[in-house]
């Protein structure tokens, strides 16, 4: 309300350096554009000396890779004690600890504790698997290829020479876990070895509800107020793993300012995705899957207006559909900014023109963009066709088991090689139970996405298109839907299997709705799969290509794309600019009963009982959760983030909606990574869940090896 | 980091019905393109009932009439018990504080209470005035402008009855105060009688800090913590004024989904702009505005960044401009919306289309569209040389003072009423005071706006340019202002004086570089003013022609655009969505302490010293501020909210970033009023200020006249 106020602030004067860096280069270090996610076998020493005054020894790079573990098939975590305590997400130890419940138990939502070795309980599956070695074996994979071979086969051959060199990794230890992975998209092959942990026990969670304070509405989000923090324990022979190398907890905890580094395994960036792949992202993919998520959601929410039962059941499904359209509006919402891509453009446009000024590089990549731009054409104009000459209508089950029911009795007659993937052996049981399954299927809910998906069908291809011919047969998309669907004989699996087994001229003479539509669509969509493999295999060789350029004309300092393999970023904790004014680095325990509180105490703003009882024994200034400018993504979830003294600070669960963008186009500005500050998590398990032995072995500290 | 996460949240169900409504038009009521800032002689009934179900008796607004009153030159307030006493902000009560404020003390910075009666202090020059009637002079007013009159003597002779109406009035009754508010840009002419009160006595102000926590970075946003409360009292005739019509304090305050009143004066709007109007303030007027602030910005951070402790001098108005970038950027945000646009664009078309299909109409106001635009065209052609051919540059004063020292004989040798406005008898002193006076000039910060400047305008207009030649003479824009403030002598208010009561050959033959600017702008600037003004009266007469043909289309039912009259708005609390999330309609006073902790307690998050030694005492979850879609703008500072029974649930103080936009383009469904709630008001004087006769006085209910 007030226009020129002039009162005594000293806000911009906390950090006059940083400031000034930021003015400079409105808030970007330069020369990141493909990020901060680097490699232990290449860590950029000039950089961090230069930008931080950081040299770390190779002990203290040996020390911090060791010390982190990769979690499972998708996340990430840390050794925090000589005992083999390992740190991770909540969100992360969700199937172990499902897994270490018994009947009667509800740990996800009650949370748990061992006080005592005795009391942890195994969690079915988990492995743990720790660097021990990375080595080049680019030039092995890439004379596997013949120069001469196509897309395809030059692909076929690489994977066979990549699992031939783990394989033989494989053997040199017990309990190696090796991986050749991909570097720059095919530019580099690094073979990881790891040591894999497999006997992995449940030590503490906390309840679901505050690993999740917020729910679906706060994810992607900060400022949050997340304990999502769980801990296993690693046992070789039936006793906790000795693990010399583990991360000690931070005495002091972190300040605005501070250099951090987060260690994990971020899952897939794109960030040397050329300006036309990002442009049929922008222009074609993502608004088509917005759009789809838009009018799925409109019809789940017309189901439940007109049904309280179902409008119950529905809401996990449309909060998860929402979830995505944060998540893909996140992206887009970057390719969208026009100062990102104008900055993109023209770093492309430097990098090409590096390319062109050497001729010998000019010659082996000069045209590759160029291919890889029509590639992106060709995608553009079997779009819509790709959309719906397809079996996927909306997930309308009675179509997509409409179409393997046409397709069984022709792809199992095959050699096996010769059949689309899901009827493979390796597939089909899989594939079977679900097809020949008898779960229900709801048709007024088929109904109503069938509609949707018919109104957006009918809104973007020809009245002549045959497909759609088939489906609406001159009604309307709603009486289409709604006589298909009346119509539907095939609602059961003993159904589906009489048909599918019973021979070609069962499918041929059926006149059930959907069966007739599958056998319009049947060999459109073969010819579409066929010529989307193919430019999938064009893509990833020009992919390559342009890998190689990049090597050559910028080295391997750059940080390449993330793979899910082992990184160390740094970042700085620091404020940000934010909805007009500036979000704080820390929230704290005072806040998330604000948050609480200012909602009424209703989900997913609701705490669990015990945060409830104690909370007078909480400190409210204890800081929660922490934002830094650590270059992370999915798979990074459980990273630990640690200070120059490879010291505990956080546990990374997320980055702030502002950080979507970075997927392909890495800024630092506004774009936080964010954590649950070690504080809390100490404080927490003492006030809260009395789990004094467990804060006595995190800070226990006599066990750390010297650096 | 979670993709499609599917937990038990209950979220969307705490609301069903209005978030069914919102579904069904995007958050938006129909209906509403003007806003709802309505008068107490128009009430909308019809509207109210249908969307709140509520039906308010003519004494209900008489009572909430006559307990609002508007506060001083510029914000609103209201009578809170039958003792006279007033509750408005705390930034509207400065200069009251100030005045009450005697030396050694600093109520400003410490806060005041008066106890008692006695204690309360004066303040100087402060009225309050409660509307007592409202009455159409629409057609005295619009008679007095003759039909042929230009458009310039038409407001002349307007202003002119005005006057008189006004003066008949204020003679009815002793301590009247009487106003014709011109409504809907001149469609219609409305007299509002106020009864004055001019005896204002100080009884509570809190800290300057707890009422501005957070300080300009916080301001114009939401979430927030703000304490912006001050009570002063009206007496009569020595004794405490008796008020039996004021708002009773809430006793169980409010929650999400109340309905809410807003009572105040919004200052100014723009929503009968139109599009050629809103598209001159989108494409010319605010980039212009926005490049001067930050070039301003820009030169005085670099002198800062050369000198600490003028750094220190410059933060405020560092902070000053970068608050009014903010305003600015707001504003600009909803015209470079195309969503906001194309709505604005269809209604405005529907609207001349109306207009066109009466003969009548089409006849009368069918062109005046087109008028207003080629007034806008005509603007836009001018604009460069309005910025640079004046006696403006930055706040230059040396600059300033030239034109003026070039001016003064000229234009004091003239008759009174032919001068320009500044020479005028009645500004004559105010001017020489300036002109004359030998306050120093900052010759560091001359050369660095004057540099700043001159960048801009060599950017801007033509290298012929006979200005931009008299500056730089050839030389680069630094040089030119270096070599300009280095040979200016005119630093002193006697030089100047010397100059300019000296005659016409000493100003011809000055070399003063300023002077010599000013002697090339002085016919250029005359020549543009006189055209400026006469585009002015123009557009005024063309806005009264749109607003006259908006009334005959849709009758006054719709709210005119705000004009500092007293009007009552409408409002619901409700959460919005924010940042990816969702902000909650309340802050509480475990926040408040949340942010000082996250920001380490540093200004302008600190708290007062009070704050911090009272706060075992406060219940942590008392609501502090709260947030509603009542419409509102400037000069609704100190609108008391109510609720059905009329009972103060709220003060408020501001709105969020969200609503800026509002001030042309109304939408409600993520725009908020801010406001202080009545439970942190009673909460923080109990408890942070022992002033419990003051609360006592708010809670006494016997007061209040039966409704």
């Amino acid at each position: 309300m007030r226009q020129l106020r002039t009162c005594l602030l000293a806000f911009l004067l906390l950090v006059p350096v940083m400031v000034a860096a930021q003015d400079l280069m409105d808030g970007e270090y330069p020369g990141l554009e493909t990020g901060k996610m680097w490699t232990f076998d290449v860590p950029p020493r000039q950089y961090w000396a230069q930008r931080y005054n950081f040299s770390p020894s190779d002990q203290w790079l040996e020390h911090v890779r060791l010390s982190a573990v990769r979690y499972g098939g998708g996340c990430s975590s840390s050794f925090v004690s000589g005992e083999g305590l390992v740190m991770t997400n909540h969100h992360c130890a969700r199937s172990c600890i499902e897994s270490a419940t018994r009947p009667g138990e509800d740990f996800l939502t009650n949370g748990f504790y061992a006080a005592k070795r005795e009391d942890e309980r195994v969690c079915q599956g988990l492995f743990l698997d720790q660097l021990q070695a990375i080595t080049d074996v680019t030039e092995r994979v890439s004379r596997a290829a013949a120069p001469t071979a196509d897309a395809k086969t030059a692909a076929t051959q690489r994977t066979k020479v990549m699992r031939e060199i783990e394989d033989e990794c494989n053997k040199t230890e017990a309990d190696a876990a090796c991986q050749v992975v991909t570097m720059y998209r095919g530019g580099q092959y690094k073979l990881y070895r790891f040591h894999r942990f497999k006997d992995i026990r449940l030590v503490f969670a906390p309840e679901g509800q505050i690993a999740f304070f917020g729910g679906d509405p706060d994810n992607f989000t900060y400022p949050r107020w997340n304990l999502d923090v769980s801990f296993v324990r690693a046992y070789v022979n039936g006793k906790p793993a000795e693990t010399p190398h583990h991360f000690t907890w931070s005495r002091n905890g972190s300040r605005e300012g501070d250099l951090t580094f987060v260690i994990g395994n971020p899952g897939s960036t794109g960030r040397l995705n050329t300006m036309s792949q990002l442009e049929y992202l922008r222009d074609a993919q993502y608004p088509a899957q917005l759009d789809q998520l838009h009018r799925m959601i409109e019809a789940f929410k017309a189901l439940g207006a007109a049904d309280t039962v179902r409008a119950k059941a529905l809401r996990n499904t449309i909060f998860g559909l929402e979830n995505t359209q944060k998540a893909i509006g996140g992206y887009q919402s970057g390719l969208l900014d026009p100062r990102l891509m104008a900055r993109k453009r023209a770093w492309e446009g430097e990098f090409r023109g590096k390319v062109n000024a050497d001729a010998t590089l000019r010659r082996q990549y000069g045209r590759v963009w160029q291919t890889v731009s029509e590639i992106q054409a060709r995608r553009k104009a079997i779009d819509v066709r790709r959309r719906y000459h397809s079996g996927n209508a909306y997930g309308s089950r009675l179509l997509n088991t409409a179409l393997a029911t046409v397709r069984y009795g022709a792809e199992t007659a095959k050699p096996d090689a010769e059949r689309l993937p899901a009827y493979q052996e390796a597939n089909k049981a899989a594939f079977e139970r679900n097809l020949f399954g008898n779960a229900p299927i709801d048709v007024v809910q088929e109904q109503a996405l069938l509609t949707a998906f018919l109104t957006a069908m009918q809104r973007e291809v020809p009245a002549t298109d045959p497909v759609l011919k088939a489906y609406l047969q001159g009604r309307t998309p709603a009486a289409a839907a709604e006589a298909m669907v009346k119509g539907a004989t095939l609602t059961t699996g003993d159904a589906r299997k009489a048909l599918a087994t019973g021979g070609a001229a069962g499918i041929a003479g059926s006149t059930d709705p959907f069966i007739a539509v599958a056998r319009v669509i049947d060999p459109l969509d073969r010819a579409l799969v066929k010529e989307v493999t193919d430019l999938n295999d064009r893509e990833a060789q020009a992919n390559e290509q342009i890998a190689r350029a990049f090597l050559a004309v910028y080295g391997s300092n750059a940080s390449p794309d993330a793979t899910f393999s082992l990184r160390i970023s740094d970042g700085e904790i620091r404020r940000y600019p934010m909805n007009g004014t500036v979000a704080a680095p820390y929230t704290t325990f005072g806040g998330l009963y604000e948050r609480a509180s200012a909602f009424g105490g209703q989900p997913p703003f609701d705490l669990p009982p015990r945060w409830r009882e104690r909370r007078d024994s909480l400190t409210m200034d204890t800081p929660f959760n922490g934002a830094g400018t650590n270059d992370i993504i999915g798979g990074n979830s459980g990273s630990p983030v640690i200070n120059r003294d490879a010291e505990v600070i956080g546990l990374i669960f997320d980055g702030n909606i502002e950080m979507l963008p970075n997927r392909f186009l890495f800024t630092e500005r506004v774009a936080r990574s964010v954590w649950v500050d070690s504080r809390a998590i100490t404080h927490a398990l003492r006030r809260v869940y009395d789990a004094h032995a467990l804060v006595d072995e995190l800070e226990r500290r006599g066990a750390t090896p010297a650096m």
